[in-house]
């Protein structure tokens, strides 16, 4: 009986030159991680789905594949809903599993715990070219340290990670914090219970500019005056570490000065020990869309491309909601997937350390004679040089051709008449 | 709201000390493959439903995860089975995966086609101590080569990534062919279609005995001439080259030669080629379970250790059955979960390139001093050392003994009246 061939809907099948790409970059991002520290952790791909139901993942939860319970437990016949027949589902990101892991195993871990995770995520969303159902996650997270210091080497590890898989790619961080966008929404007067939705159309500045937010806040019907305080104010900011504290200022009668303070710190240390270049930016229309950060919030952008490749903050409080302790947190996460489409998208290739090369052999060797191929072979990978040995087909040209797709340029070919 | 804490059922969170070690052993194995020229491919972990219970995967098809359509196909209340509710599930191995795979991209992919697959697999087994229902598998096939390459070069590579993994201790390969397996009973006159009850009970050789096989043979009631005859065969086998050639001879009535002298072949160009030392032996009584395969089998045991660390086979008519294609295959698959419970009840420490070391500073630095330490972290990781950087805690004696415990055991401490 023939099978289905393709994958299951909006899945995919990862080919050797794109795998190739991917464990490339997630090796040096590994590699970046471990140095400042972080230490790699996992959990099951599968959790309860109690946990996975509890409204902390937002919209996410919709979008859950479930997993069926199994022997006795399953009566599919007398099943009236889903909660019947369903007592797992696949995770949706990593940040619910890693606060699960976190209160099942805080005991055995470093405090301040560093971790680093690195794993496939699951999403029934509706498919969509670059986006598939199971894809890499990839963050890194402090928790139990209430400090900047998280901030800080979250930033310097993260964007060291970036341009060692790109070097010749300029990056931004751009940071701003939750204080200070509720800072300003209060000082410019809007209706205290309202700071969300006007947040959400701060978030589509880089779409409709500075005179698009006026219009939309306008035409949701917030006071004149409230939303000409507002853009006046986002429009003379400055977006260094002076800029964040003249800020602070000016937000003195509503925010407490020392949030200002801590994110003027945050860019000015980073800056000061970066051994990379990349740009580090105040940016006061930065809101990120998941609603458990609490402070710091960070996003990185890449030259030429837009959107995001990183993203993350600070989340106090979310840990706490999952095992009853508040335990500060903070977070960043690589876009590994949108990176990957980057790099496929451009040609690039993995350096190789010592070469591939290919050894072809015509069919009918004698023993001793293939004996000798392989032992050549045996010679050239102890220098650590990658060699594939195969029987030549037929039709050698195609074969040399598929040879030097997976990247097997240099080819040795081996006959019945020059071999001893 | 507290969450469950703990794993779903049979399933674990890894901790740091195990993740380190499972990561240096996944690049052990992946680069050493990568050396003999498979390419690494990746399949989702989801498969259609119909695919994994198509009765290739035997007995773990009843372990299965299944997945809980969902949107409008779903309609629990009206369903009478599981296959109404269910659309999907997860991969129980990765053989079958990359049967699919094959069958869907083989116009991309090279031939031969050496596949190298790490990746985890789950089954709703019975937990039990060291048993998970999520775990990792590591399986390298050779796709469209019907020559002994793909069994010599699968010895080569595998024996390979097993001694740089643990180099001092010592490895032996049997080998054995389903043909001499058949020949055998064959040659001694048990009926044709009972070979496979001969085999499960020759399976339990290492555990029984010859005596113990001798008897049971005779408690199922085959005839004791054919009984004598095939114990004495067993018995007299030497387990070199030789002796698979003079088996070959002994069997030539009821077994094409060619069986013996490709096994032969194998065993002697593997030794010839070998750069390293392992034990390679024919053992007439190695079956393996897996139901698939057609010729060479192969299991490899570790010195001190009961059971094996890896095993595999030819299956030539697997593939087929997938795709309607039959495609010569051969697969050899590391007990990687074995593995790694054998290294971590050794102690294994993975061995670090350039150290770890961790800074401790005192609350309260000046803004000053805080970059001084934050810039001697950057500068010891740019050398390649790992560093991790904390502000010192109340209880710092506690502190250390968990960084040591996570391998940070240089501890460097900096306090405010010793920085400049």
């Amino acid at each position: 009986m023939a099978l289905k061939k393709k994958p299951v809907t909006g899945m995919k099948d990862i080919l050797p030159g794109e795998m190739e790409i991917r464990d490339y970059v997630l090796n040096i991002i590994k590699d970046t991680y471990r140095g400042y520290g972080f230490s790699a952790i996992e959990t099951p791909c599968v959790e309860h789905i109690e946990n996975l139901t509890s409204k902390q993942g937002g919209d996410n939860e919709k979008l859950i594949f479930k997993i069926l319970k199994r022997g006795e437990k399953l009566n599919v016949e007398a099943a009236q809903t889903e909660a019947d027949v369903v007592d797992g589902g696949l995770r949706y990101d990593l940040t619910l599993p890693l606060s699960r892991y976190y209160a099942n195993n805080s005991a055995n871990l470093s405090a301040p715990f560093k971790a680093l995770q690195v794993g496939s995520v699951w999403r029934a969303d509706r498919p969509q070219k670059g986006r598939f159902r199971q894809f890499v996650q990839c963050d890194i997270d402090i928790l139990g340290d209430a400090t900047n210091l998280a901030e800080i080497e979250e930033i310097l590890a993260l964007t060291k990670a970036l341009k060692r898989i790109c070097p010749d790619k300029a990056y931004t961080v751009r940071v701003n914090d939750r204080a200070i966008l509720k800072g300003m929404a209060d000082y410019s007067g809007f209706p205290e219970n309202e700071t969300d939705k006007v947040f959400i159309i701060l978030d589509k500045m880089d779409k409709i500019g500075l005179d698009g937010v006026r219009e939309e806040l306008l035409a949701e019907g917030y006071a004149p005056e409230a939303v000409e305080k507002y853009t006046g104010l986002l429009a003379e900011i400055q977006n260094d570490a002076a800029g964040v504290r003249a800020l602070g200022e000016k937000l003195s009668g509503v925010m407490d000065p020392a949030k200002a303070e801590n994110l003027a710190t945050i860019m000015e240390t980073v800056k000061a020990v970066a051994d990379i270049e990349f740009g580090l930016e105040f940016d006061p229309t930065l809101v990120r869309g998941m609603g458990y950060y609490t402070g710091t919030i960070f996003e990185v952008s890449m030259e030429g491309f837009g959107g995001s490749v990183a993203g993350g903050g600070r989340y106090d409080k979310l840990i706490g909601k999952f095992t009853g302790v508040d335990t500060p947190a903070c977070g960043f996460s690589i876009g590994f997937e949108r990176i990957i489409t980057i790099l496929m998208d451009s040609g690039f290739k993995v350096p190789e350390a010592a070469g591939k090369k290919a050894f072809l052999y015509e069919k009918g060797l004698s023993g001793e004679q293939f004996r000798a191929v392989l032992k050549k072979a045996q010679e050239e990978r102890a220098n650590g040089t990658r060699v594939a040995v195969a029987q030549m087909n037929k039709n050698k040209k195609f074969q040399k051709e598929q040879l030097a797709k997976d990247g097997y340029e240099e080819i040795v070919e081996f006959y019945k008449d020059s071999l001893k």
